[in-house]
């Protein structure tokens, strides 16, 4: 189906969307929580009445599975050019997801001063790139649904040897080389293995609490590409920060998460 | 009063909340963003029974002002370790700031690897730092209710001689040294000048669309060390990252504010 089927939802009421967690979209049995904001970013989009997420930020309850999915979602504030929203994923038992967002329509025309103090990451080609596969200790996320090819690098982590910087640098694009919206761009800033991989710290996995994408432009078509980096692994937390970069060298996303690096490594 | 007095809710009814936008904590007639910000904070963590907020992100819906405001906030989901909050707070005519927030209790003895790839801002003692006072083209940030000291290098702005880099360093504490708790640190995460007035571009103000703050950990009495930086201004928009650190050179609190940068400056 690709993503914009499998992140689909309807309006069944008032306030109210179903859609579905779909087979697929999993990492060692969760559904990736990037995936799961495009469900929710979906509904609050229409709640707001505008396409694009200008920013949108996911605090993450409990992990999602396939299944059906139910969306709470409502207006807070519709302005001349934002509207704010705010949601809540939910399966048959419990609340998945809560989630804050203002949206826009880019027009792509938007102007002002630009002053660009960065630059997309230096990549070779992505055949040159280390698809992501599955290892005994790295389960690939959703196969098939999602074309991720690691800057090599960044890739010694899935055999061994991690780079020793929390750095993850690669492409992105979706399955079929699916066109992408900006609300694709949520599941492109949560898709890459962490950081904390490559960072030779006694870290298996480091839960998300919570996620917040900044959404500059639309992406042109084409491969991503995309660059995380955490600088502060302290007091029990680690952020990340992503850039994305679109074809024409354009930063069209931007996001930080906060992740849990659980007690004792 | 200070800030703790001025940011106090009273809980009025089944998920309401009543305080006041106090006098003072203005910035040419708008209260600050950040301030307004631990009023709703205050609200949810008495909803979420936890006093610290890990994670908050507030979108800024319209200007506040003096008088009463009330906040109406409600828990998604009380977990072990943090509770999931969302309000809404809205003086008598209109929705001021949409609010979603993760509270926890901080011990101050989280543990877990420890991997930091930066330190606090190398600052002159506050007594040689500049302190922030009105200009025609500056109106300082409520003056006396907190205490700022720029960097002698970050201060050129107010002059008409901004360094050229967006970047802008400088001690925080509240008046009279009132101490901070860790919603005070949404204080002082929205309390500098803008980057952006440093960065030589035809840019006079940058609402504040979103802000997101990661608090780390309660802060130690004393100075706080700040420093907040953009790196992309692009497409209307800016991102402004900020770090926290106490008089001990602890990280307290990341955060990152999405601003618009008015088009054609």
């Amino acid at each position: 189906m690709g993503l914009a089927g499998d992140s689909a939802v309807r309006r069944t009421g008032e306030g109210t969307w179903e859609g579905a967690v779909e087979q697929g979209w999993d990492i060692a049995g969760n559904a990736n929580g990037g995936y799961l904001l495009t469900i929710a970013a979906r509904a609050l989009a229409e709640a707001a009445g505008r396409p694009d997420p200008t920013t949108i930020t996911a605090h993450f309850l409990a992990p999602g599975h396939p299944g059906p999915v139910r969306v709470d979602a409502g207006v807070v504030k519709a302005g001349r050019r934002f509207a704010t929203a705010t949601g809540l994923l939910r399966d048959d038992d419990r609340p998945l997801l809560a989630v804050l967002g203002s949206f826009t329509e880019l027009s792509g025309a938007e102007q002002g001063p630009e002053r660009v103090d960065g630059h997309p990451p230096d990549l070779p080609p992505p055949e040159a790139c280390a698809a992501v596969r599955a290892t005994d200790s790295f389960p690939p996320p959703f196969m098939g649904r999602v074309d991720l090819r690691l800057h090599p690098d960044d890739a010694g982590f899935a055999t061994g040897a991690p780079s020793g910087e929390p750095l993850v640098r690669g492409w992105f694009r979706l399955g079929d080389d699916e066109p992408l919206d900006t609300i694709g761009l949520l599941l492109a800033a949560d898709a890459f293995p962490p950081t904390i991989f490559n960072a030779r710290l006694p870290v298996a996995w480091t839960p998300t609490l919570e996620l917040t994408v900044h959404v500059r432009a639309r992406p042109s078509p084409g491969w991503l590409r995309c660059a995380f980096h955490t600088r502060y692994v302290s007091a029990g937390f680690l952020e990340e920060d992503g850039e994305v970069w679109d074809a024409t060298g354009r930063l069209v996303a931007q996001s930080r998460q906060l992740a849990l690096v659980p007690r004792g490594g």
